[in-house]
Formats: structure tokens, sequence, C-alpha cells
């Protein structure tokens, strides 16, 4: 993996780049729509590609756990089992081994759980997840962490620091395929000092990537952006920034105004099912009974699959008949609606006119809200 | 419309012709995918055309109680509203007063029945199905009948001639549109002379083309066949002849030998959302074990999009891990299935070959279940 910072705002740290992988040169800013089971729910790789994603995430523990990461690889690997030719990057199944699995039990050695699926009793730790991510052969792996809760004491986040540290270098000294970019996650809570302390720890071991975790855990949305630019000046300028598992559009601009050049998150997909739909003016909700009747698309200006070819009304039948179409047509805007404006925000940086951008989409914001 | 018979079997009754909609030539035999309600369920109208889909089936019974044929009239008729610029059909709204609306009292006048949505009352009656099917907009709409259910004695089926005779008068009388073709339904369960007596009746007054309705009720094969033998003697060689709710690739090949035109039914989409995927040697059921690592598609003569991009065993996980992409795939498949079974007929008829390709078709099946 190379990565290249092609342009700098002025008067704050946002920034465009190239990260060239062997699935496509990612232009950053990146959003990353979330592949959890092999699919990102409800499209297909085309649609993901007609919506602007270049690269998606896709979930080391759920795929470990069904259909197995070594019956990925006997079949050749993610990208051809899903028939994604993109980029992919895999997380370490560290953040859904503490959110879904049960019975957890953490040690220096891994994590010891119970599947969601049907109870069965598992160990992932630093190696395992290696092991796994290089069988599913993605183009970013990232290294098995912990992530504290929030709130947590100072003592849990700083063993959960160290822990951290002691996985990375487990992570590093395992790895064995050399086209795989390998991320490390900085953790550290809400903390200075540990955040500085486990940046220090992790930068020091030379990732070719790192990723702000411990993030969009239930912190508001000021205190996450003090971590931020804080953890933001312990992190080399060289190297792609990945904040993980935001979040909102807003959250998203504030964090690439700060220097972060890569996102994932579920709400757009999330949303998509559950009828929300993102537009410059705010969210919509497709079931309100007032676009019943709505000719217009969701979205003028939206150039998707979705918008220019059916109405409001149609999508609000679809959505209360529950038709299937519907999940794929809102899905499709959601995620074209977050790529587009990560396209948005890479050309305002382009054209040194990043802050113009940023008043300009809390203005609409603010008028759709009126 | 128009209707052409192009080219006739010989040693029997299979025929191909072309049908002149305002929405394009629709080449016989057809089978028309089932839209109940606005939508042929997990497809797009891109992936119905892909699939080889010149004419859909819409359901007035569902799109009248929702979102409305008044609501849908309004925004441009079905086709615009659903983004479909092939053909359609709608069914009078008959078949599913009877199947699944409650408290249904049949009188002249018409059918009164509760909603199964939400318990609401309504009327339908020929005129109010003809004004419905208006509103839609639909290239071919069906007269109002009162199918008789099996087994059904005498009496019963003859009242139902009867009335389906009297409405089918009345819908005639209440047409407005001259864009729509009305086809005429034949009634008379498996009584030989009510099905003359019928079939007599509805020629008599001229339709566009002729159904065949009050079959796959629950009748066995043979029965069905006779009952079309005796019909299709009956209807006049010029009309386009439709069978409806019919049905298994064996019966569709049968009815075809009859010299049956058009054909809808559920179950290749139905079927594709079980995980039942057809093949020229028979259903796979994805879900079995057996395909967790199977890297061949689902049909290896197949060239639609799921067999040229995915293996069973991706389509297997997708089904396993209830992803909705698989309902989109496997019901891409199933159609194309279908589609591709009248291509494949249509050329046997053009080619004098039919008897061969009938032949081919049960010994590849019989293969397929050794």
């Amino acid at each position: 993996m190379e990565f290249k910072v092609t342009h700098r705002a002025d008067g704050c740290r946002a920034r465009t780049g190239i990260i060239k992988t062997p699935h496509g040169c990612i232009e950053t800013p990146v959003f990353m729509p979330v592949g959890t089971q092999g699919s990102v729910k409800a499209v297909s790789p085309e649609d993901l590609t007609d919506a602007g994603a270049t690269i998606i995430l896709a979930n080391t523990y759920h795929l470990y756990l069904r259909p197995g990461a070594n019956l990925i690889r006997r079949l050749g690997g993610l990208h051809r089992f899903m028939n994604w030719n993109g980029a992919i990057l895999t997380d370490s199944g560290g953040f859904q081994v503490y959110s879904l699995a049960k019975l957890r039990e953490i040690s220096e050695r891994g994590v010891v759980f119970r599947s969601h699926l049907d109870g069965s009793k598992h160990l992932i730790g630093p190696e395992e997840a290696m092991d796994i991510q290089e069988a599913l052969g993605a183009d970013i792996v990232m290294t098995f962490d912990e992530c504290a809760p929030y709130p947590a004491d100072y003592d849990y986040v700083l063993k959960s620091v160290q822990l951290t540290s002691l996985w990375a270098r487990r992570c590093m000294d395992r790895r064995k395929r050399g086209d795989q970019a390998l991320f490390g996650i900085v953790q550290g809570g809400m903390y200075r000092d540990l955040r500085e302390k486990s940046a220090g720890e992790i930068v020091a071991m030379q990732f070719d990537g790192y990723a702000l975790g411990g993030l969009s855990v239930g912190e508001d949305a000021e205190t996450r952006q003090r971590v931020m630019d804080e953890v933001m000046g312990f992190l080399p300028a060289a190297a792609p920034v990945y904040l993980m598992g935001v979040g909102k559009p807003e959250d998203i601009v504030e964090a690439v105004r700060r220097g972060v050049d890569m996102f994932d998150c579920v709400m757009p997909t999330r949303n998509a099912r559950n009828g929300a739909l993102f537009t410059a003016t705010g969210r919509i909700n497709i079931k309100n009974a007032c676009y019943a009747e709505d000719e217009r698309p969701v979205e003028e200006n939206c150039n998707c699959y979705t918008c220019a070819n059916y109405s409001r009304a149609y999508l609000r039948h679809l959505f209360m008949a529950r038709e299937i179409l519907a999940y794929r047509l809102n899905t499709i805007h959601n995620i074209s609606y977050y790529c587009r404006l990560m396209s948005r925000m890479r050309s305002a940086i382009k054209d040194n006119n990043f802050d113009h951008f940023c008043l300009e989409f809390y203005e609409l914001k603010r008028n759709g809200m009126d």
C-alpha cells in the first residue's frame, strides 16, 4: 500500500490523498460502506460502484463465524467470493466480540467468547485475528485491539492501552502476507495522556496507517472532537488516518476538518432499511404520509439510480408494502449521499474552498430543519 | 393490441406469435413474472429486462388497496410509477378477493369484502374492476370473473359461469380506454359442457384475448390437461390464450404444447425467496450443506447475472445469513430460467423441433432426479 497526500486545506488539517491498493486507487477522504457478512446489505457490487464506493469494510467476526474464513480462502478470498473488485478493509473482529458475543473473557492471550449465532465457544487473539484476516484477503487489515467502553475509569483504560499495544506488536509479528496493509489502532478513551501514550507506542511500531479506536462509543460530539484534535497531533502526517465507526454526515465533516482520511459506519445502510434517507437539508423519513403523492426524487440534485428513476411516492409505497426493492433503492441513495459528500469535500479541499464548503453544508442543514 | 401467429408446430397445437402492445412487442409463448404490489419482489425493472422479461403481471386487488389506483393514475400510471417500460397485464382483482380478503359476499352487483390489510370494507364488481384497471393503465386488462373453488359441484360451477358471462359483458360495456386490450376469462371448472358454455358465451363477446381461469386451483395435472385440451378447441385460433396462475416448468411445457400463449405464476419468484432454484435438471435447494463450498454457478449454461458472477457457495452463504441480496440474486436466476425456457420453446417451434425439445426437457429432468 502507498499513501500520498495530494492537497492540504488552508486553515485546517483537512487534506486529500490517494491510497494505492491491489484493488484500485482510493481517493481520500473516503467513506467505506459496511459489508458485515460479505454483502453490503441490500445492494450488489455494481450498485456500490455506481454509488461511488471504492472501498468497503467487512467484519472479521461475522465472516469467521459464518461461512468461515478458511472456506472463503479456499474459494479464492473475499473479493472473489462476493464478486467485489474494489478494495476491502477488514476490522480485526475485536469490536464485535465486545458488542455481540457472549461470555467474554479477556486475557493477554486473547478473548474467549461464545458465538451470538449458536453459542459455540471461540478464542480470538491477535494471532487468530491476523490469520483470519489473511485468509479473507482484504487489502487493509486491522490490529486486534481492546476497545474500552464509555465511560471507563482511568485504570481500566490504561490497561486497555497496554493490552492494545501488546497485541499490536504481536499482530505485526504474526503478519505473513506482504500484499495487505496493516493499520494500528490508537486507544486511550477520553484521557489525553493515555491517548498520547497509546499513539506513541503504536506509531513507534510503524504501521501502514493509524486508526482512532474507542470513539463513537457514547461520548458527546464535543468530547470526540477534543480527543480527535489531540490524537491527530500525535500521528505522523504521512500516514492515512481512519476514524472507526463514524458516523453522521456532520461528524464526518468535522473529522475531515481535523485531518481524518477514512471512515466507516452502518448509518447510511441501516437508516436506509428503516426508511430514513439523507439529503443535504437533513434526513427524511419516507414513511411519512406527506410523501404519498410526492413525485419528486428523494433529492433534487442527486444523480443516483434511485433519484434518477423513482419518486418519493413510489419509495414510500415500497416501504409501506415491505417490498424488498425498498431496501435496495433506499440503500443506493444513502450510500450515494455519503460518497458524494466525500467527493464534494475532496473537491473543496483541492479548490482551497473547504471552509466555504463547511459553511454551506451547515447552512443547508439549518434551513432544512426550519 | 395486435396478435399475430408466426409459426405453428407440427403434430401439436404449440405456436409462436407476437403481441403488439403500447409498451413493446411480446414474443409468445411468454412468461409474465408477477409484480403483486407494483414491484416484482426483490428485483428492479432492469433486472427483469436483463432476465428476459417483456411483460409483467400486476395485481389489481393489491394496488387498489395500497397505494390506491387513483393515486397511481395521478402519478402517471403504473408503468411510470414503478419505472417499468415493458408491457403490463393486470388481473381483475377477482382471484385475490376470493383468496385473500375476508367476509366475502358475492352478488350480481359484485363482491363485498374486507381488506386483508386493515379490515376496511370494499365493493368490487365488474365496473369497479374496469375503472381500477383503467386507472392503473396496464396494456392488457382482464374481465372480473368468479373463480369456482375445486372441487365444486355442478350447480355451483354453473352459477359461476353465468355470473362470469354477465360480468364479462358489463366489463366490456364499461370499457372507456381504447389503448388497453381486454381479455375475457373462461370458467367452467372441470365440467366439459360448462367449459363449452362459458367459452361460447365469452368468445361471442369478441375479446382481444382469452384466459383459462379456474385451473391450477388444486386439480391434478391430468385433469388440468384434459380441460385445457377441451377448452382450446372452443377458442378462436386467431386470439392469444392465457393460462392464469400456471405454473411449474412442466405444466407450462404441456400447456404450450396445447396452444397456450401466455403464463403467469409466483413460483419462480416465491421459490427464489425460499432458496429453491430452477435448473434444467430440477430444483436445487441452496440451503443444502452440499453447496457450502460449491464454486459452480447455480446452472452451468445459464447466462443470467447471478450465474455469471456468483457461486453456489456464496448464494448459500447469503441465504443462510438472511442477506437481502440473496433474494434478489435467487429471483434473477429463477426469472431468467423461466424466460429462457419460453425462449427455447419459441425457437424449437420455429425450427419445427418442439417434439424434440419436449423429449430433451423431460430427459434432463429425469436424469437430474436420479
